[in-house]
């Protein structure tokens, strides 16, 4: 594969409109029609290099997956990934996966009311700052927006290597009055779970023996 | 004050029939009687020597305390220091605290269903060996019988130097419908807080810097 600058790489994400999406608007409301089908949604907040979401949309080919992040050169790696992960597995494009270039913090610019049904947070920015705070994924103010674009059901599936993020997240989670379920301090304390596809930090982590903090977040309580 | 042996505490704690309880069910529905008012009720489970329940009692006039503890020698040493610290402060014996010789195991063979406004757990014993799980106070078939004395509300404030047993504490309460409040993985991680008061546990263990887990877990849900 050539190396390509940032040109070639605004190039590269405009040539495939089949996986990649730079106006996060132009689907809003229509992820169904752009997938071809009514499966589930389940999207990933935040997907970094991609492992984790073009893995999962090869192992879960029921399910349609988008994963959502703001910088071109991650978007161009992530397809990269998913598409190489399809081919060895299907022998074809990915078909039930988009990524997204988008800014989280506009995610109602994204989807409509209950368009997804799931939500991946993995090693979210755990901004440890005071001031940085607002910032943090698990924040309320992005709550508000999950459960939006969740339609008051749906799940939200949370990891972290930070402590930190996770006791506040716990927090924030039950305050917004969440159900929480599987809550661990140390994900993979028994050897790596065959169902739990990890990210390229994650792999990092867990090589250097530091522990995963993981929970699933129910929306609309009990 | 003289040393006793095991006959002489039992005639010590016979002696103290305001303040200590030996037939744990002679009380049962009836605990405002004992008291003598209609003040709320909160309950330690398990209050060791007893410094924290006898110190809440000093600060929390308003509220009738219960402690509760399976053995002759810890009610006799919660009795010395509560009769002390209720001394100093009042220049009198407590009047609004009761000291139970009783196994948590059968908990609700001394309180009526809804007698109990609060529960405290403070270290419990955390029994990390699995066949032993079912001897965790934080346990569903506990958590059960604290709904049941509990009367379908109230709160249960927990906290353990433990994070196997606070991981599995999460779980069980989330589980079982109880909404979480105020979690840390670090109660004293700004200093010691006026309002927490320590058990003998908690200050051996906040002197070595260990963290100290805590949470409120309200019965009922949202």
């Amino acid at each position: 594969m050539r190396l390509r600058g940032k040109k070639g790489t605004r190039e590269f994400l405009e040539e495939q409109k089949d996986l990649v999406v730079l106006d996060p608007g132009a689907h809003k409301g229509n992820w169904r029609s752009f997938f071809g089908n009514g499966k589930p949604i389940h999207a990933e907040l935040g997907m970094g290099k991609g492992q984790f979401i073009a893995t999962m949309s090869v192992k879960h080919p029921d399910v349609n997956f988008i994963g959502v992040d703001r910088y071109d050169e991650l978007i161009r790696r992530a397809s990269l990934k998913a598409d190489a992960l399809s081919r060895e597995a299907f022998g074809r494009r990915p078909d039930n996966l988009a990524l997204v270039r988008h800014n989280v913090e506009y995610l109602t610019d994204m989807f409509a009311d209950g368009e997804v049904d799931r939500i991946y947070l993995n090693f979210s920015d755990p901004w440890p700052k005071k001031k940085h705070i607002r910032r943090r994924l698990t924040h309320p103010r992005f709550l508000d927006m999950y459960v939006k674009v969740l339609g008051g059901r749906g799940e939200i599936h949370f990891k972290t290597d930070s402590a930190e993020l996770f006791e506040y997240s716990l927090n924030t989670f039950s305050d917004h009055g969440f159900r929480l379920r599987n809550i661990t301090f140390n994900l993979h304390r028994d050897g790596a779970h065959p169902d739990h596809v990890m990210t390229e930090y994650e792999q990092k982590f867990v090589e250097q023996g530091k522990p995963i903090y993981r929970l699933e977040a129910l929306v609309g309580g009990h």
